[in-house]
């Protein structure tokens, strides 16, 4: 019997607007879709007629291993992330899976929340930036904390992914403090809340006040660097064009 | 006479695949289409029934300046940057040209480069990682190598944008040699060339070799972080997931 073909395919933000016509066509074009139940959520009802492999949170080896085994049984699938698969997705977990299966492991790109949430208030990720989880299950605190203090000290635009969830709130609290050691209170800061679902929606605030605001495990977080200033609404850091 | 609207869009690699459905919709809309030249010639086939206006290199605050006075004469504009406008493209100065106008500019997000890169070897960029352009044409090359150094030291994964032109071929060496400051000879590099063009190309190489492949200006080089490794040709970044 031949072997399916697995790809990991970043739906982006999630809705049928910011995907990329690559990652459509796949879905489109696959035996099964695969991927946690709020993803397949996202998709499910565009691409109906599909057979669904939905798993819970916090499964992701064993998604991956169900998924394996769905492309050994002959049929092509595609394991959705939100985003894009390649950051904090599925496609490391899936690749280390499947490395020595046999089973073709193909990584279809997207828009990365952060991205997706930046072009909503302006142009914050113009320059240099820094991409960091504050997610502690996996990655002990002590690792991300100097990641935050080296990404402030270098006056890196940060977007913080996981910044908060209901078990998980003090991290954000210390995370503000060691950029303060670096950045001045009134860097300013966006809040990016569900990203390209329907209820989408951001605030505009500064590294001093941005805690007074609502976060939560859908919320993207970007602080900007030195030069980065909100005008009319649009928070934007130059990359030095003289205008 | 009612105003234009002017939308940045973000094209992804420049293939007609990794654009989103927005942004592909955006482009067929619009009364014009803007840009450098290279860019318009990506997308020139698919969309040729449109009006262009074509600038060249280095003039990116007149050609802002221009599409600024198309809308203003009422039509719809879409100025077009390869992977995302809002990373090191065209939507911070297209915003602040017009910031001021009553001209209402849309950011619409694409792939960038590191992403689209990332995609084609594996799954490097899973965990925390910077994004450094090493152009000092409009950045003082201190504070770039200040960012590598900070980066380095905090274990992110780098992903290096514009590493090397025909006049500028030395700042990929010196931020080689600050990288290796922290990170080890045999840390995996990814270099990944014409990322989404028809002579895209790779090479999988290390911190310790990388200079002896060939870089260019249409090249992105990934350099993993401490817990990065190939197996069977594949670029892994792991999250920490027991496997």
């Amino acid at each position: 019997m031949n072997l399916g073909k697995i790809y990991v395919v970043g739906i982006g933000p999630g809705n049928m607007q910011d995907i990329t016509v690559r990652a459509y066509n796949t879905l489109k074009n696959v035996d099964v879709i695969a991927g946690y139940i709020t993803y397949i959520n996202l998709v499910k009802d565009e691409f109906s007629e599909k057979e669904f492999y939905v798993s819970g949170m916090k499964k992701e080896v064993e998604r991956c291993e169900q998924v394996l085994e769905i492309a050994k049984s002959g049929k092509n699938v595609a394991l959705i992330s939100s985003g894009d698969a390649g950051i904090y997705g599925m496609a490391g977990i899936m690749i280390e899976v499947a490395v020595d299966s046999g089973v073709e492991v193909e990584v279809i790109p997207g828009v990365t929340s952060s991205v997706a949430g930046a072009s909503i208030v302006g142009a914050p990720l113009m320059h240099d930036h820094a991409t960091i989880s504050l997610s502690d299950l996996m990655t002990d605190w002590d690792v991300i904390t100097k990641r935050i203090d080296k990404a402030s000290e270098g006056d890196f635009i940060i977007s913080l992914y996981n910044p908060k969830s209901k078990g998980r709130v003090t991290q954000i609290v210390e995370a503000r403090e060691i950029m303060l050691r670096h950045k001045g209170e009134n860097t300013p800061v966006a809040l990016l809340r569900h990203v390209g679902r329907e209820d989408q929606n951001y605030t505009l605030t500064t590294l001093g006040d941005f805690l007074n605001h609502e976060i939560d495990m859908f919320t993207v977080v970007i602080i900007g660097n030195s030069k980065t200033y909100v005008k009319n609404g649009r928070m934007i850091t130059p990359r030095g064009y003289k205008i």
